[in-house]
């Protein structure tokens, strides 16, 4: 799996049969290896219940087979057909307002209901008797983008009970579960586990420790539902990949917590429609609606990289507008190469572009495809296969480059500070971000790490942003450590039941810090305060009762980066000044080596090359790093949308 | 019916009987013709089921007859009464949240209940039968605002059944709706009609063509509600004409099908109230907020004269501030003047004030009327009667001059954009203003062709934006047409059954145009890109694949308007000063003549006299036309809300 | 009660038991006097129904009154236990959208419901039974802060049957009621009371009347209810004070009305967590986040006084950053001692913190304590402290000093702007403080009357602004006053039955003011127009038909300041500098001394002393006004947060 290449989401139900050939003829002119096919046609397997129809889908396959293409197939779980609404009228997501969601698009199914999950492992069977042996079967895709339109969280009466059993696995007796969530303070303890409702609805917020352990329990689901279909495709094809399709940036779930039940992690990477839906500024979105914003597809390669143990894919990759944001830019030309070297310089084996062909009926009909509506080649077309000329060119292979540099990512952190911010819209992610950005502005690698990490050792430097509660194995991993640590805000501010732990933030041995939060100052982030010799804090500032050396401290006179030996210690959300001060202070502490990169031009090392990547709007001119031989692919002169490839001296 | 004249909305059950002897005098003394009277009146008509009172509208109808004054009597349909709601508890309108709506308001019924289709009919019945042959009765007007409050579609149990009916008749098949919607795309596929379900609360965007069928079939009631009325009123009064009165900028329904069963179309006119509620700019709103937007009301009066096939009316007219915007400021003096010029210069039969005299109570009690709560005159009491006079001295009459350009507007794209978006906000009506705009403020008459048009003939210029799709009417006024046609970006880019058709948008025969839109660049409409020689697009910019001759282009290179012979099209939406570029292009094409207007001054031509309105706060100076003769009421120096009446050398 | 002293609010009901001793020993080293505890406990008291624990309680009392401290023993019934909900499943409060709120949080509870207000009553008794005779008893808390998380009004199927009631009640016939409400207007008129549904999602809004009487009758419901516990814990403890803590602008009921059943008002402030929550512009958000808006606090504490008829306090002070708000800043240091310094002058007979230890679990496990979660002093333990021995050293007591200024406060104002605005956000409390701030700014204290005064004897100026609808003893008290009298725009605009009146507003007889409002000018308040000599009116303009004197016109020729004799009608709303105008004059015209005040620095008067309090972040300096004798506490240079107190020569 170490030669990356190419694959396309293809739609055979969609196009009449005679068409099938020409199609796999062209995607094998492209270059492709990889076509993905069958996630959205239950209602063509199945028109009414029980009534089966896999032949189109085999010789479907066996025309792509005999083009040399490998065939993923997706369950078709998302898309339960109408007749199951009747065998199920209860098997719906339910939404936070108590309004069972309607039939008539996609994902209208509730996680927690076990009928409807009994369902998708019949379908799973099927489809493993039908093609399990196929010669053409590549691997197999599960359902598909789980989470996605907001289905993480479902109100339903099945959850209701499920939530009810989970807790009392959990908690063990009643009186446990009000001592956890400390529901003395409003008078909201239980006398039984069977009082307990989902928390919607209610008057003011409901308890946080409810509302968490809900949150909770609803990622445990997505995991039970992946393992259902995991569990009878690995039984029956050991040998095949089970991957799926995450969306970047939904973190109703713990991707981590799902991934364990697949062999390849992948996610569909839409830069101009997720920058559009996203909460950067006007700014931001009008300067890079062409390209996607510079740092986001590579964050979140690298999660996905993390997500799935090394092994992770593009299953989908935007070739051109899309249909589903506010505005829907064309990309600037060469941005569907871009994308794709982006994605293989940060460890992709496989980038896959959606969709072959543009569906001219429909929801997404204005999505691009590498085809146009009438099948005359789209811009995306001929951009890809310049990529599968380039990936053999150039014989790139191998893996991404073990980073120097770590940040622990963590699911559950996001969903603490959502159901508490304390300063409205407080968000981990965004504080990962933070950090990740400076790191890539000078250059570096970076790996992500999950929460559940025991071990920092091959790193120089582990950061650990905005996170929610400690565990055992992250505590192991920073005893044992003897790199440089840089701790952001808010870190081990609470125990696991949402409490503040006894010892106050950051809730870590005095030997090791010595430092408490003892108070914190919310502000709106428009408020800036000044740090010394640069850069600002906003947002959110801790009180430190502190003994550690002050690093910077900000003009009212309050510590922002404090240090005890190799450990720092961030009190505040800084702005981008602040925390590229923070970020530079690090690398030198922990004499990294750093890159001269131009504004809008990123790079990542993957098997002795380095890809360098334009996102800017205009020309950029690269320096020759030391390391680097060659460039074999483009040059130092980098246009918009360029993409340039280095020849290290030492392979990575 | 040619000579135009006054009306006013009255309310005899709100005033003590022997108030209304007075009140007759009075409007007779204003110069009023119509009174319209009845409208909200069901709970006095009949106060309990079956119990009957039509002896006060008699009394009513005799007192203004003894005035002159002609009446005109609406059925109370809009507004039935509480014991209706326990005959037919299911008759209320269910909104998007699935909420059936309460009694206490007005416009509580579902269009879709036959039962209360079928309770219309009735007191429309008993209305005939008590002052169906009063010598006082002018006219009739079919219930009030339809669509008003958001009640065109309704989600009710009674909506869900006659949608399935109505998409049987439709299709015919089950199989033919799902090839027809396309329902294989996300495993959407019915096996029978009863499946189908209204297209509410799904978990993602419904199937396009499910919505749009929903919004067909919601338009189609309120058409067939309408035309139970009209059947009824015809039969019996033949020779009287039904009216309704629809709203301004309420395209929730085809106001051309509603109006095949009526004889006049007329709209309640809210200029200030209307600016409030828009979406333009703040500025706009600050600058006329006294005034209302110079080319809002002209554009309704020209749809209207369309949807009236020639005759139409206004039946409420603004007289001072109202109640039902966030603001609602003081007109400027003069406007009450202003506005009914402007009306009758577009054609108007009869300018309606709404109402008589101020209600002390209940909802509208801010509303303003021609008198004060206190029967005192308020502003627009002399402002009416001025016009009046002017009317009787200038001898204005006859109909609105017919113009030489025209425009396409059609209810169904507006939907259809609404549906599907693809840059939010993009709105088939406002692509009508725009190029409306720019036409009048060159003192360019326009006249409305609804998209069933099947000739062009008399237009120098024909204008056709955004429509969502080709019909046969349509394409043979193209074919036939020998003018010069300026087709708008998005024209024809779908089938009927929301597709994008298979030679690509604009779907014309290629001797026609040879240019195809390959791509779509949507984009925030903060985000310009400026064309060569002047303006700018933004928000839609469409990719073209054309050999017709570019003659404007963006600084990207992207063609924006090209031409084969007399057919221009424009492939992107432009600023203000695109697209006064694109039609004052046009018009020299076309060789049309041209005014030299004043900032905030628009005129219109009716019989033999032009008439002149400043719509801005300060003074403005007119150049005298060369087909002008002199000024019959005012002259060329025209105050804030100024009217200058100029006779023509030739009558049009 | 004239001594001021300090209270605090206790939870032992959180804490291990062992700890009670050495909190109380801390509490009394502080200073504190009050100990407010068990209004969240019933959970505590009864787990199950029926199934009792006093104990616990018995014991804290115990313990505090060991350490000479009194205990406030509030009854728990915002927060009732879950096994409540099982008794009384329709017990929970139905909110606007009509969905039923859910167990989980706090005042799930409707205030209509009658089983509730037994159980309300029962525990009630409970409580007398086992605590009523403590010895340690200093007085009772009924419920806790009505109406928050807006549940004043509920549109449950209680709250329909117990409207009907009170309509049949109110109105007599439901002829009476058609009649009053005006209903014929749209055919709303009812046969019966049984038809008469809540005011909730109707159509369009519905009859204002309507609303209005479902405000009242709301407010009335929460008086009962507080009315059930008042008569039994008088009955039980004649001596004892019965005080409910409400929320400053908490205005869905009349605070005047509840307090009739109390011994004392006290409020709950909060003036960062308000500041943040108010409407007031981002700008006056960043310039007091640490300190509050200047006068928030003193027109609540100002309100209270009137409210408790003379005895108030503050029941829960912000002693730290809370955890409600968006944002939730540190307050400068030495604001708990401001906000408490401030509190007194206005006349707190008690100023109580919330909460005296930081709970760590829970909703609110981010608010501050004068205690730190690991129970070392927060910021506010040491300045309480601090306020305890000022308060020892100047030996301030008695009342505040009566005022010469009043302004009328009417609750019911409040809610009938709400339901008919006209201009967008038009609120009686906001013309309050516009006439608040600038009387303060001169240093002018200000009393707040109710509407049901019927005397404004002592009182050299009386404002009345904005407010809805004449009452008898509102007239009776004009009619006597000999003092000057500002009337703000709107007021009298309307009848108590919402209709406009028949001589319009304002609705006085012709020999006291000749002036009518004829027509009503609402804008958007970005739209000033400037008055004459300096000031803008905006938002809210009338026109006027007066033979008073005009004082002040705007440069559109519009009165906006008219006077006959020494009543002032004010016929628009102002901006600050007009206001400031407006008050300045008057204060000439009534002769009233006025201080010179630096920018951000208030004061009030009591008992002989003049407290002035600095809500500037920068340092101020005060100018010794002739009747202060010397600076007892502080001096004229104050810091921020600063506190100076004077000596006046003579007693107020
Ligand atoms: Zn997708
Ligand atoms: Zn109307
Ligand atoms: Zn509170």
């Amino acid at each position: 799996m170490s030669k990356p290449t190419l694959g396309v989401c293809y739609y055979p139900e969609h196009w009449p049969e005679e068409r099938w050939e020409s199609d796999a003829a062209r995607m094998a002119e492209v270059g492709i290896t990889y076509v993905r096919i069958g996630e959205f046609a239950w209602s063509k397997l199945e028109p009414r219940p029980g009534e089966l129809d896999f032949g189109w889908m085999v010789r479907a396959m066996d025309t792509l087979g005999r083009h040399g293409l490998e065939v993923i197939v997706g369950t078709p779980t998302a898309t339960p057909p109408r007749w199951m609404m009747d065998k199920h009228p209860d098997m719906v997501a339910v939404d936070a307002n108590g309004r069972p969601r309607n039939f008539g698009s996609r994902r209208h199914y509730c996680f927690s209901h076990l009928g409807y999950r009994e369902e998708s492992a019949r379908i799973t069977r099927l489809l493993i008797e039908h093609v399990g042996q196929h010669p053409a079967l590549g691997g197999w895709q599960t359902d598909n983008e789980y989470g996605c339109h907001d289905t993480t969280c479902s109100y339903s009466e099945a959850a209701r009970l499920g939530f009810r059993t989970w807790l009392k696995a959990r908690y063990g007796s009643i009186d446990a579960l009000n001592e956890a969530w400390g529901n003395i303070f409003w008078s909201m303890e239980y006398n039984d586990f069977d009082q307990i409702d989902l928390p919607l609805l209610t008057v003011t917020e409901p308890n946080p420790n409810a509302t968490l352990d809900f949150r909770r329990y609803s990622s445990d689901q997505v995991a039970a539902f992946n393992k259902v279909q995991f569990d009878l495709l690995k039984a029956a094809r050991p040998d095949l990949p089970v991957i799926h399709n995450f969306m970047g940036r939904f973190t109703a779930f713990d991707h981590f917590e799902v991934a364990k039940t697949l062999d390849v992690a992948s996610w569909d990477s839409y830069p101009l429609g997720h920058l559009d839906v996203s909460d950067e500024s006007a700014e931001v979105k009008a300067q890079f609606m062409r390209q996607g914003e510079p740092d986001a597809q590579g964050l979140q390669h690298d999660i996905y990289r993390a997500v799935g143990r090394g092994r992770w894919w593009i299953m989908e990759q935007q070739p051109g507008p899309v249909n589903w944001a506010s505005y829907n830019p064309d990309p600037l030309p060469g941005m569907a190469r871009l994308w794709a070297w982006e994605a293989f310089a940060h460890g992709a084996e496989v980038v896959s572009y959606f969709r072959w062909r543009q569906y001219h009926s429909a929801q997404e009909q204005m999505h691009a495809g590498l085809l146009r509506p009438d099948s005359e080649p789209a811009p995306a077309y001929h951009e890809a296969m310049q990529v599968s000329r380039e990936l053999a060119a150039t014989g790139i292979a191998g893996e991404a480059r073990k980073a120097r540099v770590a940040i622990v990512y963590d699911y559950e952190s996001e969903w603490a500070w959502e159901v508490q911010p304390q300063a409205k819209g407080f968000s981990h992610h965004a504080h990962v971000r933070a950090a990740y950005v400076p790191l890539r502005k000078r250059g570096v690698d970076v790996d992500i790490l999950s929460a559940q990490t025991d071990t920092f050792e091959g790193y120089d430097l582990v950061i650990i942003p905005a996170l929610f509660a400690w565990n055992d194995k992250l505590r192991t991993a920073i005893a044992n450590y003897e790199g440089h640590l840089l701790i952001g805000p808010r870190t081990g501010s609470k125990t696991g039941n949402f409490t503040i732990p006894q010892a106050l933030a950051p809730d870590l041995p005095r030997n090791m810090l010595d430092a408490r939060v003892v108070r914190v100052d919310s502000t709106n982030p428009a408020v800036e305060v000044s740090v010394r010799g640069g850069g600002a804090v906003r947002h959110w500032r801790e009180r430190l009762e502190t003994r550690a050396a002050v690093e910077f401290e900000d003009v009212e006179g309050f510590p922002v980066l404090v240090s005890q030996g190799k450990l720092f210690y961030l009190a505040a959300s800084g702005d981008r000044a602040l925390m590229q001060r923070v970020i530079d202070r690090m690398l030198d502490e922990a004499d990294l080596p750093t890159l001269n990169l131009p504004a809008g031009v990123r790079c990542r090392v993957r098997d002795g090359f380095r890809v360098y990547f334009n996102y800017g709007s205009t020309s950029a001119t690269l320096t020759r790093a030391d390391d680097e031989t060659e460039y074999v692919v483009g040059s130092e002169s980098m246009g918009p949308a360029g993409v340039t490839v280095a020849r290290l001296a030492k392979a990575g």
